[in-house]
């Protein structure tokens, strides 16, 4: 070992997640996250001339283009790593200077994200919020066990971790008014999401068969689907969610491989009734990741107030990817798919303020005495991930936005 | 006149719009459509120099940094192209060489869209819809008059005109059936839209007013948003349309100018309630603009199926824009943001096959004894649009495709 990572790190020699960073002195490019530090990967190439391709893609501002080489490529930088990391007389280990601090490096957006998508997966969560916006008896709509429900989102509003975001402006109806109102959204609330990035493209008029998705999956990030609840509530029937949500959506900068993720693949739960033949899949392709958020007011302390499983997916990526392709709509390198909420059936494990409050009905308390029913301007939404077996921890790091005040108008 | 432009042509010299085009011997580049000609720009400024900013941004696959030059520079191409046009000594008439036939080009998607957004702002189409789809009582939902109803879609699969597009596969739920279904989509139709193009970015957090949003929106093209029709009702409660819409797209391939349209403002129709103050306006913001749909059976006869007009949108482009942005989202230069369905009062000017055969109970009698109830395999759909005024006339050209048979699974 070149250096010791601590058995606590996210970034295990297992994991070795891609991500574009950039210092004082070095611009954006490709980086690969070890323990506390960040192996800059076009440095690497210029002291050494390792890799087989044209290093010129690893100093881009995005990784799409070092995706487009393909799983036997990329997939072969981690493994190379991992053997250098070890060999005490590898070219990483003679050459101190392609590491960089993580604390010294500023993150960005790892991939240029052509079309985001957002699914709607946790049969918790869509109860739930069925249960709220709807009918309790029957929370359920009838085709949410038949397909994936999911809708297209906004990608331009997607941001990397650490962006601050002002409270949206926007057109509610409260309850029992006559007309709407204008004004800045009173139920500011988050979303606990894990999205996946397409790594191989299609055409136009082809679908992706579950036989063939994994393979278009290049890896996983953290996902916060900031939502302005009341402004969701009045605008979203009968086409969906708007406004409410593309005010913003924070990742977490590190894209962890599916490969890396591989150790911790479980069954998923059983699906009833059955899904049709192009939904049906075979082996485990429920993830276990362990996920919390916690909250933390202006200059207060981190209050944990969920903890959740990305295992509690009813509808599985590969399910997912399937059923978008199934009308030959076409999927680009970078695309981001989302899983939705993310809820479990224990109260504490709902991923949203919607859920953990009931609506606003039952206050969270925080430490210091203090008391939330959606988010308040200050606070601050961390989010984290990891999944961690056998002392084999594999971890997502974090995303982590501030909610600022409305901009003045 | 270097040469006589017929003057039923679409493409005048009030008009001068936009475009990405190639031929056997001239890669990918920007183009004006001027009559049945084009005028390469690029080869325009090798031989004459004619153009203050850098020429190689006239030699991309896309518009987007031709048109972040700002209107001001890009409605100088066209005054210029005006005034040389009519002068026999000018740099237009002494290189005939930057004149290709449009029969000799190969035509492309004008801009990379970022984002897509459709809008739902036809009463008309809203109206019928409702009550097809929902409740014949309360057609038109609580928030449609308070605000430009609208969703995000897909950007991947839009498509340039000429593109074919295959019948989609899709979960259809039959009425009756006690289960869903796999199969090909039985309900294909067509969406009459008109789409706008962003000229103007803006930062996440920053809105655009409803004063500032002309000065966004560099132009415009038809827009034909193919449906599904089975595909669409199973799946769009509640998140909406999904694999129903981005089975594909397709668009006009010419942008024309908010200048170039400009003579064609008339008063849009009265809004009732008043809107609120964000969305209040002044001036005249709707378009007279022809529109047209034909259907073509396989080797059949055209036949000319709707007649409808832009100028019936209740909810303007201003009005779209300056919602789109209240909440913060930030847009970027080629973004596109569609009307949706754009249908008139008479039963002809209804804008898809779901409202001229009423949901398939009147189907259309067409020449040759033919009927049709949705689209059949091998039909082409084209729409056309234009605007004309004392003499003048400023037209988009078509927007053409035709739906295949169902891949072979």
């Amino acid at each position: 070992m070149i250096f010791n990572i601590d058995d606590s790190s996210d970034f295990s020699l297992d994991n070795l997640p891609f991500g574009i960073f950039s210092t004082t002195d070095r611009d954006k490019r490709a980086g690969v996250a070890i323990g506390e530090k960040i192996i800059d990967l076009y440095a690497l190439h210029q002291v050494g001339e390792v890799f087989d391709f044209d290093a010129t893609i690893l100093r881009q501002e995005a990784l799409n283009d070092f995706i487009s080489l393909g799983k036997s490529i990329t997939n072969k930088v981690r493994s190379d790593i991992q053997d250098w990391f070890k060999d005490k007389d590898s070219v990483l280990a003679r050459n101190p200077q392609v590491f960089v601090n993580q604390s010294d490096a500023q993150m960005h957006l790892p991939v240029r994200i052509g079309d985001y998508t957002d699914f709607y997966s946790s049969i918790e969560h869509a109860t739930n919020v069925g249960k709220m916006f709807r009918d309790p008896e029957n929370a359920l709509l009838p085709n949410w066990r038949h397909l994936p429900v999911g809708y297209h989102g906004r990608s331009s509003s997607i941001v990397i971790s650490g962006t601050s975001i002002n409270r949206p402006y926007g057109q509610t109806k409260p309850v029992g008014a006559a007309k709407p109102i204008f004004g800045p959204s009173k139920r500011m609330d988050f979303e606990l999401e894990m999205a996946f990035i397409i790594g191989k493209k299609t055409s136009l008029g082809d679908s992706v068969s579950i036989h063939q998705a994994e393979d278009h999956i290049f890896g996983m990030v953290i996902f916060n689907d900031w939502s302005a609840r009341d402004i969701q509530k009045w605008e979203y029937i009968p086409l969906g969610p708007f406004l409410g949500k593309s005010l913003g959506s924070s990742i977490s900068p590190w894209i962890v491989t599916m490969e890396a993720l591989a150790p911790f693949r479980v069954p998923g739960p059983n699906q009833d009734p059955e899904v049709l033949p192009y939904l049906e899949y075979n082996g485990n392709h429920n993830y276990d990741i362990n996920l919390e958020v916690d909250l933390m007011p202006d200059g207060g302390a981190t209050n944990t107030i969920c903890r959740s499983n990305y295992k509690y997916m009813y509808w599985n990526m590969l399910q997912q990817l399937t059923h978008h392709t199934v009308n030959g709509c076409n999927i680009n390198i970078g695309d981001m798919m989302a899983s939705g909420t993310i809820s479990g059936k224990d109260t504490h494990s709902y991923g949203s303020m919607l859920e953990l409050t009931w609506g606003g009905k039952n206050p969270l308390t925080l430490n210091d005495g203090l008391t939330r029913t959606f988010i308040e301007d200050g606070d601050t939404i961390t989010m984290k991930a990891f999944a961690e077996k056998d002392g084999q921890r594999v971890g997502f790091g974090s995303v982590s936005g501030k909610i600022l005040p409305p901009k003045t108008k």
